[in-house]
């Protein structure tokens, strides 16, 4: 059976290493990390996600603000709004939580002659307040992968680093898959793990991948990162080799209500080498994440903190 | 036995395509194009390459400038070496030829405490003068995809990509592989492949890949793009799928003094449905490319082009 990654020990590891650091922060610097969190329209997924991300923020005693606009906002007046939000001294962090409405996502799908689109808008977040890591600029040091010159890697890849660390999961020579191509999931995934910072021998999937090569590619792979969620697709115990890593990103509700990933969990869990479950594997690391980058932001405004990430294997030393 | 993907016929259609271009700019909006190369050091073969650079503007009519710097230049004094020449407004494209001396591209490694580095004197290049899409800017819009919004591929992606659709070589849904991770060549490549562009399934090799999983890879691929050039690197007929399509993007001048890419070219040309010849290959359409990419810096500055490539699938009509 395989060893269960848990997310919540890599949380607790995460929030004991920020906890002084926000406590240094306020006592010496006189300031409080805050990010605040820009929702358009009422998806109640993304009400929950934004959710989970302001309760973690109060309790640990940073500051956290959420802005609800309205669904039907244009895309000028979003990026203006976002930039307005980030010209603020006191807010160190800006997310825009994504999906964002079908018009600004893509503006030429719905008719819209609006040159401005979802990258225009994200990329008003100013480049040291951007803790999710998608604007140009963070994504252009994703690419150079200098470990020691990031300035925020997104939350989702950070959360799948520092669960492969804490876990001990080697990933240098290792034969990684990646499936998906989200710009703020998979895709800093597959370029985390097949760049400098990990040194794997990535292969990435996506919808024009057929069946077959989709399923040649898991049959061999080490490691296995999913972020699909769609209903219509599974990953089973039979497409994968006995011993892998299954790393699940995926998320999604069922027709009974329940929660789960890309894994057939119960069966892949029976020949993976270890896998994360769902909930309770990366999701709840994600949020845990954003602290992380939340705080770091809240350091270089402080003059406090400098650019660059420090991995180590394993659980820390007490 | 293989068809050879000649350059020559693509940097003719690109060329053919330039030159009104050209003539335009210079009757309608009175302006030559104009790139300065910038050459840190005299070795050999980066002197060869820039010149052959040079003469390729000047045989389109377009201006060139090649600045020859002291191989012992300091990393913050090429800096602004680069922006000082990227603030002319006669100067349309910048290009910093690579690899640059070793304190500048790698400053720890040489022992300097310079935080200044590699990245931050191609980030001097304007945005809209970034001929070689290699300053963060450029970089995020690769990474973004969107064929529409790109402002400059980097000339090798741009070359392998106009040479795959003037012999209308499919890559959506094919397993390719692609090997290295230069900034420059492979990385843009496997991001261009795998991502919106073409749709490919990418498994990316280097270094850190051992030679079993690195062999597997290439006997499944469809599509192989190889940029390592090293002496002891060599990909053989036995090593490849009958019907492959070899992309050689290495050059490498042996001890007799022959110029040869990655390939064991005359055994894998027997194998190989369609392969590059090196020299006579990629290399000449790169320099086509970096033309191309000079136009429309002129064009940008002038205020007759707009972002994005157009692409289509084999030779244009006449």
């Amino acid at each position: 059976m395989a060893v269960l990654l848990y997310g919540k020990p890599v949380v607790e590891e995460i929030e004991r290493r920020l906890m002084p650091e926000i406590d240094e922060l306020k006592a010496r610097h006189g300031t409080t990390p805050s990010l605040v969190v820009v929702q358009v329209g009422d998806d109640p997924a993304s009400t929950r996600y934004v959710g989970r991300k302001i309760q973690s923020c109060e309790r640990l005693g940073m500051r956290a603000q959420h802005v609800l606009l309205r669904s039907d906002i244009g895309p000028a007046a979003l990026r203006n709004e976002v930039a307005r939000i980030g010209a603020s001294k006191d807010v160190h962090g800006v997310l825009v939580q994504l999906p964002l409405p079908r018009q600004i996502e893509d503006p030429d799908a719905s008719g819209g002659a609006d040159p401005i689109d979802k990258f225009d808008v994200l990329d008003a977040i100013p480049p040291e307040k951007d803790v999710d890591g998608i604007a140009a600029g963070t994504v252009a040091e994703l690419y150079r992968a200098r470990t020691r010159r990031l300035t925020f890697l997104p939350s989702t890849a950070l959360a799948v680093k520092r669960l492969m660390d804490y876990y001990r999961i080697e990933t240098r020579g290792k034969r990684a898959v990646v499936i998906g191509r989200n710009d703020i999931t998979s895709k800093p995934i597959m370029l985390m793990l097949g760049g400098r910072i990990c040194d794997a021998s990535v292969t990435w999937l996506h919808r024009h991948v057929s069946k077959d090569i989709q399923e040649e590619a898991l049959a061999k792979a080490d490691i296995v990162v999913t972020a699909v969620g769609r209903a219509d697709y599974r990953i089973t115990r039979e497409m994968l080799k006995p011993g892998v890593v299954f790393i699940d990103v995926a998320t999604r509700v069922t027709e009974s209500g329940k929660l789960v990933g890309d894994a057939d969990f119960e069966p892949v869990s029976e020949i993976a080498s270890a896998i994360t479950p769902v909930p309770g594997g990366v999701g709840p690391i994600t949020v845990a994440a954003l602290m992380e980058n939340t705080v770091r932001a809240a350091r270089f405004a402080a003059g406090a903190g400098g650019l660059g990430y420090t991995f180590h294997q394993g659980p820390a030393q007490p």
